[in-house]
């Protein structure tokens, strides 16, 4: 991006007060400006730093009026920050303006491909799957036996579906991630060794869901693995077969779900956390970093913490205390001398 | 999958009972049956599914004397599990009956591919590679100089065997699981800067052993990381240089062995477990899930929890105190307060 | 590797003692020499080994006088360590030879790649990347529109750099990493649902660093996510958006830094530790296994422990006495009792 804030403005139905053929080729914040950055003001509380920004243009409101003499250049639009968003998602990733079919996929002639998709080099798309309208297909992805990809979808380097999996539109899935992957299943023999599962489910993605770098989502044994609508999972989430995530949940990095475990809607569950299996967390529940939850939590909308989890202001009363654990014996060696001198 | 129940049971050698053209093109648990799919009755505790479920055919040991009408089709077998496991591993995933080496691959001239392997395009198998017969190596796999697959094996895509590694026979691995990489050993140096220390040894797989998806085994520093025969592991399992994991045991998922720790056989870690660097871990261990292993577990078949963990039982009872903490506070404090009065 | 204990002597311009004509095709420790293989002695403690080593050639410095007869053939060199590992990254690994571009990389013609480079099969270098002098990257890899390699790197297949990423010089990044993906923002929305904030920062990974397998490091959602010079990741670690990492600061397996956390220099972090967003902390600190990090860290070279991390020492009285809650409600009860007899 290497832009005048003229012609900014002008992409943005805009007009313009200052010089107009300063140049951008980056955004910051306004509180960190530099030359040749683009920023807004959206929230009047940041607006004392429009007055010393080093950035060379501003985006701000229409109805913006300084209260004091601007030195960058102003570019008043309708909505500051949904322009600021609009460029962002326009100029952010270089690769998202890409079309066609890559020379040096491989797609099979019984794959349905959709109007205006990309795909790139090295990408492996397998027979009787589907990919949608407007989706981007990275190098190096696989797309196997009868799966299906939405419209408006993102699949980025590396990303592996398995078959007869179902991923919704306008969904975000991104670097080496595996979705479909044979779930955990083994049955104990008489001898002490294992005998695999077969695992013939699916993994059912809703649509507006965003999946992070190297994750797992394994398919069920039977029935589906199911992410719903809007969930965001960050990198290296594991989700177990027939797990289920609830509507516009969030899981942090490196944080799992067991087998059969079913989290509700709203749900945000931190960094490292373990959902053990069969296990139900309520809707609108928050799990604090690293806990586990081997029970299930049936009150919707609280807080918890530690492994096992309680409730996050027991958890944080009883850690107080146990962090004073050698003060707390001294206390009771003193009691019971002072009880036995007694 | 789309057939008659008809055809199933000429494939399974079983005698029909009902309606032998009715089609099946899925599978389902007994007790949530759907038109159009297969299940099985096998635990006579599941009986009384067989009289409402809406399966449209159901797998039956041949002695099962139905108590009530049957509506739905009954196909009789010697063994109804093991006919149900064999259909879902002969229909299960329709990738596996894929065969030969697909162009877009790049294969050494002196590789050595045996009889019956599928390799998918986009793979590229290395100088002086091995690939035992049967094996199937999905598209976007990486094997490396000198490394050899056993028979039987899936290697599923996007799966990277480093050089000079050994893969036993009928093992699985899934995608996006790198075997080989360099273990994570550095020399500290005096300016408190790290030097690398060459990792010349490799990673030895024996048979039967299935690997789960975005999994990484190191090589080791010299010699080998051994992963015994059957033994299992779920996704995103980390395991060290020099260490080694028994027969038999499993590991679930986002667990990990550090460098030389050595794991017995038929141990059970859970998921998010951690087991330290250089130590022992007894034949039949159980591991719960989040626990650290930070001291060699001698006595074996013992159940450990906790971080540093102790005996399972112990540190139920010590948590249970734990959560009660600020109540016993004030015990103490009641205690010092009457002490001092009197 | 197989070659005579002569042959090594001169590739070392080293003098030899005893049998020259001695194979060797491995490495070895000292104390676990076997036929074939070359060890080194460096460190006089181990020195009564060499009296009795399995191995047939050690390598010594010129200096060492051995007090008993020695059995092995000795090369003697300036630096015995210094050659061992020479010899190791030499022969190390058999891909590191390979030079040139092969065939079935799709390399855009606006890349610029250095001199005696080698880019594997199946390896995708989008427009205006820059691979570095001497550089090694092997099929299957992915380097994004923009961004740039230094000289003398290893990117092992799998790897996956999104665009306007920065790598420095001397750099390895082992199978599967990701780097430059999504960081993990999201603007809640009055109806619980979330908006995605567009990622418009980058990765900068400076001189000297090492990443294990299957890493993910996201880029900033302004401005830079940094590892800075000499770092060294193990596997499976998480670096999220606008993290920083210091000069030579190791991070064990499965350990992670939440958004805009700052690590500072010669830190070293345990396995499957836990660092929350916003979370300074201090040079030299370390940080034991397993641990959650949810303050900053404000006094240097200290050691950590437990979830919230507390000063080790601490944690670890802490631990010893809640491993003995039982017996310590007990004295409690106890000493009620006696109380209320009184």
């Amino acid at each position: 991006m290497q832009i005048t804030a003229g012609e900014l403005s002008k992409l943005l139905n805009g007009t313009i007060e200052g010089d107009a053929n300063v140049k951008i080729h980056t955004v910051a914040k306004i509180e960190e400006g530099i030359t040749g950055a683009l920023s807004f003001l959206a929230n009047p509380k940041y607006e004392p730093y429009i007055y010393e920004t080093g950035s060379s243009a501003v985006l701000v409101n229409n109805d913006f009026k300084p209260s004091q003499p601007v030195k960058t250049t102003l570019i008043r639009v309708e909505n500051a920050y949904s322009s600021f968003t609009f460029l962002l998602e326009k100029f952010g990733n270089p690769s998202h303006q890409l079309k066609g079919i890559e020379p040096g996929s491989i797609i099979s002639e019984k794959a349905k491909i959709g109007n205006d998709v990309y795909i790139g080099g090295l990408s492996y798309i397998s027979d009787n799957s589907e990919i949608g309208d407007n989706s981007i297909i990275y190098p190096q992805v696989f797309i196997g036996i009868g799966s299906k990809i939405g419209k408006n979808c993102i699949l980025y380097p590396g990303v592996k579906i398995y078959h007869d999996c179902v991923i919704g539109d306008n969904c975000i899935i991104h670097g080496g991630t595996i979705i479909g992957s044979d779930g955990f299943g083994f049955a104990p023999q008489a001898d002490r060794s294992y005998k695999k599962i077969p695992q013939t489910g699916n993994v059912i993605i809703e649509n507006d869901v965003e999946i992070g770098a190297n994750c797992t989502v394994d398919r069920a044994t039977m029935g589906s693995t199911i992410i719903k609508q809007g969930a965001k999972l960050d990198n290296l989430v594991q989700i177990a077969h027939n797990a289920e995530l609830g509507r516009h949940s969030v899981m942090a990095s490196q944080s799992g779900i067991a087998g059969s475990g079913k989290v509700g809607n709203y749900v945000v569950i931190g960094g490292q956390v373990g959902v053990g299996g069969h296990i139900e967390v309520a809707d609108g529940t928050q799990i604090g970093g690293q806990s586990g939850i081997n029970a299930s939590i049936k009150d919707p909308d609280k807080k918890w913490f530690g492994t096992p989890a309680i409730e996050y202001r027991d958890s944080m009363r009883a850690l107080a205390i146990h962090r004073k654990l050698p003060e707390l014996l001294k206390r009771i060696e003193t009691l019971e001398k002072t009880l036995k001198e007694k």
